[in-house]
């Protein structure tokens, strides 16, 4: 098969070095355009970019000339990572022209003819895209991920959702720096602290799920019928989200049978095989003290969601602990399997 | 006034350091015992104590030589910070000998016939005192203060529940190093990590806030009649537990209503004019993203319990965050405020 | 006596908030205005400071106008917290319309006709004032303090070179994130990291020691003949600046007396009685493992620098490690001991 | 080519388990006994080690059962991870058994038979295994590696010694936490603050150094006629020990020819192409503020030395910068390429 090009927007930021890194060498995708500002364009991309991943800059890519992003490079498929102050705009302008738009960046999320993807949980969404082309009257469009705090919750409540049926949920968020960027937060808010307050990050986190655990009806999505209801704090981790769930559920389970489910849990995708799709997208561990950031942030190269703690709870029926890495299952990872089931389904 | 002379239990330790730093030029109490285990008995306190506040070792207390865990002491009064593993039998026998014994520690909390105590939360509990007195057949008795995080907690619920009937709790903790002793948490799992477990922390917090705001009714305490369901973690903060709570009321109020209720809080112990009682057991923070441990830890010296971020909930009816400074408030300082209400009602 | 009304340019950033903190209650100056950029003039202090100390904003300061860094305020006396990029022309600005300048600015540092400053170290040098009063032809003048990481060199250096000839020195700092302002550095910087280089930092140890330990001769500062080499880096650290030395003397002398020395030292100034002068300007601490800026930095209120490790050396003659307050002994605090020390000179 | 299997004594402990890691598919060797204490003994090792490593536990070796550290197991060589307060012993009865060992702990590396080896450097010190094996009385042996800190140090000086002579070096280290092993360092000592004293640590980079550097003569190792002093640090980062050193020539060599120098080192055991042998033991980073531990760390995976910063001095002649990962390089990575040069020596 021969590989695809793509174009990465915004190909300096941290989303972007994390979509550099991941399609280095990815079988399906090939980096063909690095798009960024004005002020970065025309340079190799090795000599602009603040490389901030430890594995290194891949020298092939380093050598790339960065361009900007306008819908005349040479790919079909454009990765977005842009910032939400231009990625609307700029999106739109390249679905206009026909490339396939895989975005992690917010403006178009709730969007009510763009799928907000999950491959495990509702790829039955991408019926969505045939109404959207209309919207641009060609033949591209946008999918996008959702937040990474929405990732990580929404991969686990939907097997329970499926099986038991989710009323309420109750979440405490414990967010790694990484998700506020680069430079992002300042080391005298990070050290020794807890910032109990991220901008419009509740808001998603109660409200992106409902979407995305909703069902495609007569050429729409209606949302899934539950509540949800965030405290978002800020703590001194590089990367990986923990954080604490209290559920309700329609007919209150036994907890092993929450066990299985979660353990069982595999997706609609999962036939696809997918290559970055994780084999388990949720891995339970057993130990009375996980997950933790520096010890589970990597399972599944990063793209299972870990989970541990299960019990239950006085006040509605359940309780456990989830943790999502944040810039790989919760934002470029994220993209990218987007991308690879677009492919998979021939939508590209 | 003569100060009253007091001893100090396990006053290598943590808290045995607080109440050190403390009670070194308090108006009413003098340190006239410093006691130890078997090891440490004998030198000269400066000489080995592991001291780890910034204030530096008060150099009176320095020369103090340590005693052993005796009821033989100069002392009419005896802070106990002992280890839970021994606290138990010590804090018994200085009881039995007609000591008055403050403790932090949990052995005796549920003790039917030993106040828990926050003065200005559940200053009635001291009826309790005379029922106790018969078990020891002297004049000695015990009274203890909570968990640090069960204090940070039970202050904020103190005052909704008189106001609003407080039905339902979930309380999510981010706990600070501190809380765990010295050395207590290693520096490998604290570093760039959230650990979502403390041994029997989570008991504490769903059990204690109970009987504190719990009624003295025919010689005994009856529990308050609501349920707390609890997430501790530990966090990479020095000092300052940070809490956020989501709450149900009997009858929702309004916003404001709390946040006046929360402001105006000044507890039953007001009038008594206590040495270390903070002028605002409660301060409310309007700033969006407050409290935050680094800024806001040493309010009223520690003794305040910082609230912010009240709002509505989607899931029960409100949300809010606080923070309380786990060693003074929490620890140290909530025993010292203790004896302070002992002597104010003459009880020593 | 009646206090000295002073203004403060750059009131809102790390400096210029830890001289409000230091000034509020000072016994000889009283703040007067509160000068910043334009887009900040106009309006209450409390309302555009966004404060990072953790004792809170004085409530009477935060009420205060913010004007502009202009020299028609009604104060004699200024304090520049301004940055770089704009204090050089302002501070002559000031001095030229008459007033006394104070600056932590290192724009004038190395001017040939204005003092840079220690108190204890090089009083002598205030000779300077009258050349360079000439240069502004009016009454007013700047002096400045070094940059934070030489004010604890030099302290050290001054009574060891005093007593047994300093010939060259090889240092290592590890310094405190607050020396970088805010936001400073990214905590994704200064997580589970060290960064081996701060821009121009390495320059100003080499260099501005050498100034301060000069000698005035003939209306001008001949520079003291020693040699340092410096190595700077940042480290996790709020507070406080480590410095590992290693230094050659002209006779090398016993490691006692370098102790007593060191212990022994009290300054030029110390017959004047300063406020803010702490009772020893540096204090030798024995413990195997001192200083550590987490149980040190804030000896003699933050204005002493402590010493430890004092040991032999195999190459050069001994080595030491020592511990400055960045933002009090390094910068504000060192501001205004030098404004005290103008004022005891009557040179206000 | 068959595996030769291998036992790690010590196999729980945070050493033990990189080795545990490194070994697993390792195409030379194969786990086959995992030793440590009484406690642990008879159990399957997944039961009972405490596991640290973000990649989790290899699940084979889960279920290895764990033995004693007697000479009894069926593996000719065994890697030493124990703790100095029983390694000497164990290792001895180990190497009179006729087993190869492979230490990484301290007691035996200054024994004047035993190499005290990093295969780039001297290779040709296993001329005293001829010697050593009178000793023992059989066909056993015991070589070490250095500390992490001396490993980092010492390959780094041995291409600039063969080129220019090495006469002085001052060297301050800024080490990780995991030098200190689980649990280690404190949290409550580790955040915010610099520990600038590590136990024995000066004395060994003080030393080792000058025999690794040594020439074998007449039997025996003729140390390194150089001088180094060292100042030893602690400070907030989980792996990866920075060095700054300040360094005298022989003759002073131009900057380029330094770097020319370190960018070429292939080492004595270049053609043995051994396969955990970085393909460069030396990086030169010419960014202005590298090497640094989080991005660095991993070069050549973890057993590269990143240097970066060089410049000359004004005391002495050269300053630079380097970086070591102290439990890869430094440890389990050291103890591993040491046993493939042996077998690469056919010295099994």
């Amino acid at each position: 098969m021969k590989k695809i090009k793509v174009g990465i927007l915004g190909a300096t930021g941290a989303v972007g070095q994390r979509l550099v890194q991941l399609l280095t060498n990815h079988p399906w995708f090939e980096i063909n355009s690095l798009c960024a500002s004005e002020k970065s364009a025309g340079k190799p991309y090795g000599d602009i970019v603040n490389w901030k991943i430890s594995t290194g800059i891949p020298g092939e890519i380093a050598k790339l000339k960065v361009g900007l992003c306008e819908p005349t490079i040479d790919a079909k498929l454009v990765f977005s990572a842009l910032d939400s102050s231009v990625a609307g705009e700029i999106e739109e302008n390249f679905a206009k022209n026909g490339y396939v738009v895989v975005s992690n960046s917010r403006n178009h999320r709730m969007d009510s003819d763009v799928p907000l993807l999950i491959p495990e949980v509702n790829a039955s969404h991408l019926k969505l895209i045939e109404i959207q082309k209309k919207r641009w009257g060609l033949r591209g469009f946008i999918v996008t991920n959702p937040n990474c705090t929405v990732c990580g919750l929404t991969l686990v409540l939907k097997p329970l959702d499926d099986a038991f049926g989710v009323k309420k949920v109750i979440v405490t968020s414990m967010q790694a720096l990484s998700g506020a960027g680069y430079p992002g937060v300042a080391s005298l808010d990070a050290l020794d602290n807890v910032i109990p307050y991220i901008d419009g990050e509740e808001e998603k986190l109660e409200t992106e799920p409902l979407k995305i655990l909703g069902e495609f009806k007569n050429g729409r999505i209606v949302d899934r019928d539950l509540k949800i209801s965030a405290h978002c704090n800020r703590v001194s981790v590089r990367d990986g989200h923990t954080e604490t769930l209290t559920i309700e559920f329609e007919k209150k389970p036994a907890r092993d049978a929450i066990i299985k489910v979660l353990s069982g849990f595999k997706g609609e995708s999962y036939k696809l095989d997918l290559p970055s799709a994780p084999k388990k997208p949720i891995v339970y561990l057993p130990g009375r003290d996980r997950p933790q950031p520096v010890l589970d942030r990597n399972i599944g190269d990063g793209m299972s969601v870990a989970v541990g703690r299960v019990r239950e709870s006085s006040v509605l029926d359940f309780k456990l602990v989830l943790l999502v890495h944040n810039t790989i299952r919760g934002a470029a990872g994220a993209a990218i399997l987007n991308a690879e089931l677009l492919l998979a389904k021939r939508l590209i």
